[in-house]
């Protein structure tokens, strides 16, 4: 296999008043807070047909995470018995990929406000995609 | 920003009867076939707690797209218009990240069989998510 490991880069910035991870609802369905994706000058072709009131997953880099970590006790909570990362959501896991559903509220030039986003001030955005409502796949 | 770009490392590699991008339907539900999720020793303790029966979130990098596309006519039809690229499922975009939801068939070692994967035999696998069931996020 070649081309190991891979370069991913920022295509845009969140900003949002939430400014530490310890500030961060687990979830965004948990008090999380409206924000707005900044999305860099040369990324913006790729927003072409992208509507206020659509839902969209926002890939982060959630920069912040320990990437060593390969089990978590769920929530942080010590109760709970150690689990992969991958049966998880934890931020801490070999590549810090966060996935949040948000519904688009407003785009106004390179921004995009979205409703309900637990990820804190200044995450990398990676790639934005449209949900897909189907059986399957969300 | 610092840490600009990031480095993503394969947690393991898709093992599928799908030999090449012309042979791959654009979604799991449009005739994928069932998957082999080879996961690297090294993360191999990262799937404690996932289970046969279970919907997960498959993360791959899309290695074989075109990372320059910034609009795309969707589904490769020049009849519809052009779209960019995060209004749309294409895998050319700045960073390649499939998201594919699929259910879990059986676990054996280090290897995860998965139900109807629309990636190529090959394609990195970056992450595993499991799929929280809520109104907000699928």
């Amino acid at each position: 296999m070649t081309g190991l490991p891979f370069e991913i880069t920022a295509v845009g910035f969140v900003r949002s008043a939430l400014r530490g991870c310890s500030a961060a609802p687990r979830q965004g369905s948990e008090g999380a807070p409206d924000a707005k994706l900044e999305i860099l000058p040369e990324f913006l072709e790729g927003l072409t047909g992208i509507e206020p009131g659509q839902d969209i997953w926002i890939l982060t880099w959630l920069h912040e995470s320990q990437r060593s970590v390969l089990q978590v006790h769920p929530r942080g909570d010590p109760q709970n018995p150690l689990a992969g990362v991958f049966a998880t959501r934890s931020p801490d896991r070999p590549n810090p990929i966060g996935l949040h559903r948000c519904r688009i509220l407003d785009i106004a030039g390179n921004c995009v406000e979205v409703a309900a986003l637990e990820a804190i001030d200044g995450t990398p955005i990676v790639d934005l995609k449209p949900v897909i409502e189907s059986s399957r796949d969300f």
